[in-house]
C-alpha cells in the first residue's frame, strides 16, 4: 500500500528496504527520520500488527538510524515513537537530540516553531548514507 | 540498578517481570503505563543497549499492554515512545489514546493539564490483571 500523502508532504523519501520506506522530515532544524512498514494488503495501524520479520527489521533499521544520528549529527539523545493519532499510518518518528536543540527538553510534535529546508546536496549526502548502512542489513 | 526516583514519584509501581518494571502513571485521566527495563550492572539510556531477549520481552510486555488498554479502557489509538529527554533511564511509554480524551490528538507530554487519582481499588485491579498478563509470559 502507498505511504499516507501528509508524510510525504512533510518528509523526502530516502528510499525502501525490505518493506520499510525511510523519510526524512524536511526540517533541517532537527535531524528526524521516519519509518513506515509497507504491505501489499493493509495498511498497518498498530506496532503488534507488524508481522514477525518485518517487525525485526524495524528494530534493525531503527538502531542503525539511530547510530547515523550520533555519528553524523551528534546526537546525544535518541527519541523513538509510534503515535499515530494524527496520521493513522503506522509510522516511527526516531528524533536525534541534543541539549541545545530549539525544543529540549520537550518532545518536538507541537514544540517545533521553526523550519528551515535542508539544501538539496544534504538530502542525497543523507541518501548515499542510508543506503549504505540499510543495504547491507 | 534502581528505577529512577521521578519515574517511582510519577507512578505507581504494579510489578516487575522477567527484568522489567512495569508502572502505571498515577494520573487517571489518561490510561498510562511506563515500563522500565532493569539490568544488576548498568542504567539503560537507549532501546539499542537492551540485550536481545530483554528487547524481544519489552515489545511482547508492550503488546500485550496494548491489548489491555484496548480492551479494559477502550482505548483506540496506542501511543508508544522512548524519550528519555527528562529522565535519562531508558523507559517506555504505552499510553491509551481515544478521539475524546483530554489532549487528542496531541501528545500528552506538555498537553495534560489536569490530574485525577485513582481509587486505589484501580490501582489493585490493574495489578492483578497484569500480573496474571504477563506472568504467563
Amino acid at each position: 500500500m502507498e505511504i499516507d500523502k501528509q508524510l510525504l508532504a512533510d518528509c523526502h523519501l530516502i528510499g525502501e528496504w525490505q518493506g520499510i520506506a525511510v523519510l526524512l522530515h524536511k526540517n533541517s532544524l532537527m535531524p528526524w527520520f521516519i519509518l513506515v512498514p509497507l504491505s501489499e494488503t493493509q495498511v498497518f495501524r498498530e506496532l503488534y500488527e507488524l508481522p514477525k520479520t518485518q517487525r525485526q527489521q524495524l528494530q534493525l533499521f531503527s538502531d542503525q538510524i539511530s547510530f547515523y544520528l550520533e555519528k553524523k549529527f551528534n546526537s546525544k539523545k535518541i527519541n523513538i515513537a509510534a503515535l499515530g493519532n494524527v496520521v493513522e499510518q503506522l509510522h516511527q518518528h526516531i528524533i536525534g537530540r541534543k541539549p541545545e536543540d530549539l525544543c529540549w527538553p520537550n518532545p518536538v510534535w507541537g514544540n517545533l516553531d521553526r523550519s528551515e529546508q535542508y539544501a538539496s546536496f544534504l538530502v542525497e549526502e543523507v541518501r548515499a548514507d542510508i543506503t549504505r548502512l540499510l543495504e547491507s542489513e
